[in-house]
């Protein structure tokens, strides 16, 4: 089957408290089995995680940094890599200046996944459709140039697919086992989002039904401290 | 613009020296525009990078892998976190023996950035029509549970995106600039394929114009010792 990504064009400008489920039914027709990839940037401004900074100011950037954070990894120069309250390894712990209102910048939200099923809930209530979200935001790698998208929340949709037991093209059980599905839908909304076009969200179409049940990226997609072997 | 990722079924076991472009050509009908996604399973087997190995001698496969590395980052049981040759750092050095007939393994392409080519000139060659190619290889992430397709070679296709001079929605510069779209490419058409589905290629309609161009994962994705702050 083929899968489709329909960007959400016309969301714009979004402010704290602002209904972002009224602004994706308005803009978008959306049926059983289609998963919402949000990006990050609108649900932490709906959800009203914004504060006040002065982007001239290192020190003050730097205090905002180390209050979303646990633990410092690396740094070099301005880059500081840090382990965020969720688990999330990423650059700045996620506080972002970017497409914010100068003098202002985003954190992530609290709870990502809760904030993704406030929005499938919210969908499921007012149009009756069961779809999945995705909760995306964009990370850099360690051994590769470039940032993608990946996902910080989800609901009614897998975060890593549990292959165990499956067998390959050649009747031989899989070597590699857990696909982090949730990642790859979040990359694959990138692809029709852009980083400046002004489309946050947007709809993939035609996933195989089996990735749609409950999850969450903390139980699924987070490695905990001391679970992997570069921290 | 719609993005449509399209399964191409039927495929069956490659082998070395088959036909690959051939295969694809009659498989699926291309236009001008579109990304053929090919896995490194089937790259490798059309190549003949098909080594002998007893699965059950884990001393001849630690050997395979270290033949194909050129450093070794961790180590932990029987996962080895090793640099290839060509610089990509993953587990046993890409060396793979699922969807490989028992007794054999397979072996990363030498250089998948031609292996890309020669493919996307097969398919100007035959059928007529400007496409790119990406060939894609799973590689496990650091702090994110779960593996992902990433791309290990391009042609005409790009493998990082520099958005340097761009403005945000908000008409300001933006922080993220370099998008590695040839990564979310490979990991977008992963979702049509699945890990046992016999579907080894997939293609990639509607992207961004703007993202077609000569290219290479080699010069563009992969970051080179000491450029990175975890190796």
């Amino acid at each position: 089957m083929t899968l489709c990504l329909i960007p959400v064009r016309g969301i714009g400008e979004v402010r704290p408290g602002d209904d972002l489920v009224g602004e994706i039914c308005s803009r978008v027709e959306l049926v059983d089995g289609d998963v919402v990839v949000v990006t990050q940037k609108v649900v932490s401004k709906a959800e009203g995680r914004l504060v006040r900074v002065d982007p001239e100011d290192r020190e003050a950037r730097a205090a905002l940094v180390a209050g979303e954070s646990v633990r410092v990894l690396r740094r070099r120069g301005d880059l500081i890599m840090t382990e965020t309250r969720h688990g999330f390894v990423c650059a700045n712990a996620g506080v972002d200046l970017s497409n914010v209102e100068h003098g202002w910048a985003a954190l992530l939200p609290v709870d990502p996944d809760r904030s993704a099923r406030r929005i499938r809930d919210g969908i499921r209530g007012r149009l009756g459709v069961e779809v999945g979200v995705v909760v995306s935001d964009t990370f850099g790698r360690t051994w590769r140039r470039g940032v993608t998208d990946v996902a910080i929340g989800v609901a009614g949709v897998a975060g890593v697919l549990d292959l165990r037991g499956t067998k390959d093209a050649l009747g031989r059980e899989l070597a590699v086992t857990e696909v982090c599905v949730a990642d790859e839908i979040a990359g694959a909304a990138e692809l029709v989002m852009g980083k400046s076009a002004a489309v946050p969200v947007a709809v993939v179409r035609g996933l195989d039904p089996a990735f749609l049940r409950e999850a969450s990226v903390a139980g699924e997609v987070v490695r905990r401290h001391g679970e992997d072997l570069f921290r």
